[in-house]
């Protein structure tokens, strides 16, 4: 299934794209599109069955605004140098295990709201990442077979990142990743049975119309088993929490000077097969 | 007014704690404490004047368990290195700005809820610190007076950190600061005109018994209201975020070898001037 969210930001409202690319309205058997929906089965079951019954009222798309796909987010996990090819685009050795920062989940926007270039940026910097949402509470898991077993679906996300405030201001990765609306996600949540491997989805983010990143899931050196069940490790996941998984080679930090970091007026695009595409244009904060 | 939350973990009710030390329920006049309460002086004020004229019921507080004192919180930011006296145990130079990394809301506990010691840990550690509250939304603050005016509160938090998760494997301090039950919390929230200067508070914290820290916030590089003032420009601050300031000396990490990390069975004290004791027992998770 393909679950979203439509309207103002704060009011939205639950919604599933059905096979022939209508929209139906959910808010009628579902109170949003969250974790405590993601975490049960009935209530799931009762979606789908409805969808495929033909029961779901069409909603007329037009003028609506998509927000995130999910609600009530918990924590938004990071993946840091998950790609070869980017490890190799930023001249650092592949990590002997997965590197960890965090986004907080107020900085989630929708899949085509404006994204911030925060005051004093040189180096606001895209990165397009698939974005794996946890339906079931992971605690210590044991095997990557497990920690695909609590996914509950896949997102596009847009990892804006700030490279000075990253890298050059003391501290960890987070005072980069952390600026408002630097956390575009949607446009759907798509159920997990519609992604039968997660390690084949390309992904691709244009600036401007130009091609940047050009990359597939196969190049992640930790797949998403593999993360879900490394992260359990040292931190409890609950239905809710969404972990990005990592952005492929093809990001300004990686390119010859002068970097082309992105400035106010400028548009991304971002798509991941079966995920379906973002488009957010820039602006100052 | 010293804000508190009692009752089982995700259950809690909204007290108070009068001049008498007597505790009240606010159950009747607010849903929870949160971010929304703070934000909302009309309900404070409410608060204040009923507790004034005595308009509140006593609750029983016998065999009732503190809750953490704040509801719903969005995100937990975390201020790294911001003792003199810690910079100097821990063998760093004082940094220049704020080093700043995340905990998950996820991680906060009652105050004197047991702490796990994660699966695979040699190295857990303590850190008493001085918890600030956002009241008002704070973003590109201009001055450390604007910031210590967006602070609603303040509560004494414990950053537990895994040292070998934080610094040793690979990635970001996160790694190390977001294990289950990682941020003990409370167990009041004080409304910040019971603090009149937040740079004159003693904070101390036991193991078994013996005093392990016994610090100032005056020994803070950056006070409370450059610390907002800072954090603001990285990320927008919403009411209900809560920001650790940092730990003073005599963590274990800066002890001699073999270093005394916490290992089920020990108990942690905490206390800050006026915000009151915290007591954790160490348990396995």
């Amino acid at each position: 299934m393909k679950l979203l969210r439509v309207g103002t930001a704060g009011a939205e409202r639950p919604a599933l794209l059905d096979a022939e690319g209508i929209l139906r309205d959910l808010s009628g058997i579902v109170d949003d599109i969250d974790g405590a929906l993601l975490a049960d089965e009935g209530a799931l079951g009762r979606v789908r069955a409805a969808a495929e019954a033909g029961e779901l009222p069409a909603l007329d798309a037009a003028g609506l605004r998509t927000g995130p796909p999910l609600g009530r987010i918990g924590k938004v996990v990071c993946i840091g140098l998950n790609y070869h090819d980017h490890a190799r685009e930023t001249g650092v050795e592949p990590p002997a295990e997965p590197v960890i920062f965090f986004k907080a989940a107020d900085t989630v926007v929708g899949p085509h709201d404006t994204v911030l270039v925060p005051r004093g940026s040189a180096k606001t910097d895209w990165e397009v990442e698939l974005a794996v949402v946890i339906g079931r509470t992971a605690r210590y898991l044991e095997s990557a077979e497990e920690g695909l077993a609590h996914v509950a679906g896949y997102a596009v996300a847009h990892d804006v990142s700030e490279r000075e405030f990253q890298i050059e201001r003391g501290g960890t990765w987070d005072k980069g990743k952390n600026c408002e609306t630097f956390n575009p996600l949607g446009p759907w949540l798509v159920t997990a049975e519609e992604v039968p491997d997660p390690q084949r989805l390309s992904l691709k983010l244009w600036v401007n119309g130009e091609l940047k990143q050009d990359g597939t899931t196969a190049e992640q050196i930790f797949p998403v088993g593999e993360v879900v069940r490394y992260v359990s490790q040292f931190m409890t996941l609950y239905p809710g929490d969404v972990i990005n998984t990592g952005t492929p080679a093809g990001v300004a930090m990686g390119q010859p000077e002068p970097k082309p970091y992105l400035r106010a007026g400028d548009v991304v695009e971002l798509e991941i097969d079966g995920l379906g595409r973002q488009r957010q244009e820039l602006k100052d904060a």
